[in-house]
């Protein structure tokens, strides 16, 4: 059994396990613990959460991203309730049909700029209430952030909070990458989650430094009845649960979130610094998170991805998306740059 | 972040990592690996599990169980199929219902009398073939070791998937404890499981001694296609992959599994020796892997369960069950049957 | 197009149209009306329906048996809920797994001697409330008159709703032949519903003369929220609805439904009377709607099928069941019973 | 019971029953026939089927359109696959969200400019074969004619089954409205379906003069096993299906179908006539089928709709449609062209 040591820009996913997230769960192996939760860990991170979150977040971890959006969505909606997202969204367009197959809910898809819906956006979709011929729109789901690395603002969730609830929708964030979110705009979670309105967070460990692990996090309780049922009935729900709360409670001990996500937050900005000054690449999206999105000619990127791993992200554009991760060093990001330098010189 | 180190005799859920196990997943956390599967633990866990099941086994690792079954028999049956199981099965008895929820599969189950088909039991629900009203069987699934303890041997297995496949029915084995029925016939895994016609296994990890790592492991690929599919629509693929297919490998790693079975199933015939010979209390079933099933007064009962944990498994006939794990000591099973006898006493 | 006048005693699906429900069916098509069912006639049904069910009753016309227990259900239930129901049952055994399929629905199933649950039946299921590893009872279901030709006393049914009320469970009724029970107890409908605590109805008319028309009653709205756009998502809601509406609405003027059911359950009770003295033949069951159950000579059911259509009810004991329609006449019961009495003579 | 005669411009599902429709239903009245489709009509039926789509045809009658869809599309695809469609399709955005909800189907939507599909189009959108993450195109389906009065001709379903079989995906046409298709291009139902390559029909007969009646027409068994099962765990299997069978039946006699598709197509391409001189309303998508889509003012709208039914189709832009049916008259069309004209020449 080895892994031999190499590292890239095409995922958060990629990359190992935080050494602090290893220890805790290491240190937790003590003895026995009840099963599916009823566990002191378990208990000790709801505490942590609430500290993020407020008082009243219930929390409950689940193994995956795809897992924490498909149990909250349906907690979220009734039986024939429909979801409004981005048509970028994670859970449009990279979950198989997750929400779909396992919890038969319908995907309202906005096209958007920037990955980012706003109230008028919502609006092309969120119509019809009463009308038994269209999958009624019961909740609105976000990304923060996005799916194409850009950011919304606290003021702008507000903004679409205060719209979905106006229209008797709910509102779920969906946080595969909330650390990064929360490190780049120097804000508390609750800043742009409890306090302007969101009702449930998918909060993600994973790919900000943890095994596996993440959480849906119900703010309105009102907003998300059945979800231990739920994560049950998705197949949510760890058995040896203290494991999966040690990851997330040791993201949140000692800050490890905050200083794992400004670290890659810092990587992908010196990316940016030394790629958008190497002519014929263009950086197509504002980095505010962890993700550069660059243009750059396709046989650069076919050279490119001999050396390093990442993925094209549109075929019919050239566009690329390099990720860094906690794990991503300063020299790593000097070592693709220059490459990046070299391959587009060799092209001319 | 604390785990006070007691132990019961509740679950193989309530024990942690064994040491090996917690091992293998910090040495394979160097550098990046690609996500989702495609990584060199992967590969090599997939190698060792042909080693056990024969070179056409394909190897899917999930998170639990609950999924490995889920995944298992939706690629199983054709969407109007349905699944043939005692009723005591785990899937129909404690999974929250995800078959029917996350699969929407009818489950047409039989009563038993030690949690073991037969296929005269089969035959009471496997008909009807043809006839649109009737959801058509599809595949049986037998437990090995069962939900009461109980092993089928190879040639009862040999039998039932004989009988099933002659009905056009594959067969299906929920592989939870499958390493404690290994251990107790003494047989390779292979033995009871490809070589007499079980089309795919759910191969249980957790239970003996990893911290969640479950595999669907395809004997007969004809009999279930589209498992990669399958896995991600039903929320079991995991990102960072390596770490659980690094837990099932080091079980496959000298014979951590059969060494961690054999204790377990050791420490339960050593409880059931202490224990049948305490008036008052009857083991009801036979103890042939690593589960002690009892009844014994309510009252006492209740008095032992405030000194250690354990299930009251039927509260009509006062039956409980007493689990032991690879972590199970010599000086456990004595402490608790020496409590076992003091209530007993004190209660006469 | 021809349809050959022959009759049996298979099903009263067997039997055509009621002429005045077909009058009605021409009455209604003239011009234009909204489709969907804000349409007159629907409107007027409506008017009819709370005149046997009591005002406050909401009724969704569907177009079949198991559309209407299917939309029922699932209105009744939150997504991780599950249904107790006579293991006998229509929805377990007769809907082909649409109940699972359709719904995600879990049947928590309940042996009977004669297709009718109690509470004592219905507490050897309804348990584990908030324990995530079972799915969660929420509804109880009973068949009146059952799938064994049996009925439920007014009391009986008031029963099982404390019974089931006092557990936080609603009381569905499937009411495929409610007219013939509500003609055998010689009470109103909502005497054995709407005044003892059911919750919800399905109202069948196919069976009791109509061409194909059920509904959806639903008498207290409280229990099941959503139906209008459930009979949407689960494709039961008629375009041109006034025709289905028309149906029922014939059933209910000058108390069709009424001579309809009084009329096959005397057609029932004058076959019983003939066969029960044909020595060899045994009444198994108490005749207390349209169907008689008898036991007989495989070899005689199979020279009786024929001449006359009617189907075996279990292989294993030679039972069959005999149905009577709203068209079966006093000579097709005679003609039958003689021919009953000449097969078991001849095979003496 | 009474149904004012009115007439309106709203859909063809505001219409009645033809006579010749009703007529058959009545005809078919007589004796028993065996429930669930093995009765004389329906084998009747299935002949008359494949005397218009060819002799490998099978035939499965429905209750509406919807369930027709839903059948069709489950049976196509696998349990992981997902369904192309435009973005205007019934499918996505008048079923209430019945495909997911039911079949747990995800919809790749394809923003077209007319309702139709093309090669290049469905490419959008039929991509990552083999990618996990991406929910599997499995089927591409067209509407003939489009939910826009558009037409494809049989050499543009050619290209359509062309490429999508070179990828791998089958074809399905929703033809609610096939009758008026046919009619319209002037040839037999085969050219464009069987002869082109299409795999499954949704034959519609409701809006056509039909009570409430739809098909399954299956052209390809390869493409779609398994429909009598799932046209049961869909709920559309009707009981006393002769008298569902009988409707289509009627319109294959004598050529009803294209006796009223030509009728309704002839008053669509009048009112198109008539209106399209009258200043101020422009006619905004061909007039190929039996609808007229125009735009003119709001206020126009609101006041034609106090005198006439008919719907809106887009708030945002004042598009209107007008729809005729096989009742339409020549006198109705006139009338309401002269009341268009009044209104503008009041707005103006």
């Amino acid at each position: 059994m080895t892994s031999t040591p190499w590292r890239g820009f095409a995922s958060d996913n990629y990359a190992g396990i935080h050494p602090e997230v290893l220890e805790a769960i290491a240190r937790v192996n003590e003895g026995h613990q009840v099963a599916y939760g009823d566990d002191d860990i378990t208990a000790e991170l709801t505490e942590a959460m609430r500290g993020q979150f407020g008082p009243a977040a219930e929390v409950y971890p689940v193994f995956n991203g795809t897992g924490a959006n498909v149990v909250a969505l349906q907690a979220m909606t009734k039986r024939w309730e429909a979801v409004v997202c981005s048509t970028s969204a994670h859970i449009n367009v990279d979950e198989g049909g997750a929400p779909e197959h396992g919890g038969g809910l319908k995907l309202w898809t906005v096209p958007t700029p920037d990955g980012k819906l706003t109230p008028d956006l919502i609006d092309t979709q969120a119509w019809g209430f009463g009308d038994v011929h269209r999958a009624q729109p019961g909740v609105v789901t976000i990304t923060q952030s996005t799916e194409l690395g850009t950011l919304y603002t606290a003021d702008e969730i507000a903004a679409i909070t205060d719209h979905a609830h106006g229209l008797g929708l709910t509102v779920h964030l969906d946080g595969a990458r909330i650390s990064n979110a929360a490190a780049s705009l120097g804000i508390d979670f609750r800043e742009f989650t409890t306090d302007v309105g969101v009702d449930v967070v998918s909060f993600g460990g994973t790919k900000n430094g943890a095994m596996l692990s993440e959480a849906v996090v119900v703010l309105n309780p009102d907003a998300a009845p059945g979800v231990p049922y739920l994560r049950k009935t998705s197949m949510q729900l760890a058995s040896k649960m203290r494991f999966v709360s040690a990851q997330l409670l040791a993201l949140l001990t000692d800050d490890l979130w905050l200083r794992n996500a400004r670290h890659s937050n810092a990587m992908a900005r010196q990316l940016e610094g030394r790629v958008r000054n190497i002519e014929g690449v263009t950086v197509v999206r504002p980095v505010q998170a962890n993700a550069v999105f660059a243009v750059l000619p396709a046989d650069v990127t076919a050279r490119l991805q001999e050396r390093f791993r990442f993925y094209t992200w549109d075929q019919t554009t050239g566009e690329v998306r390099w990720m860094c991760s906690w794990d991503t060093t300063a020299d790593d990001v000097d070592a693709f740059a220059d490459a990046v330098a070299e391959e587009m010189a060799a092209a001319r």
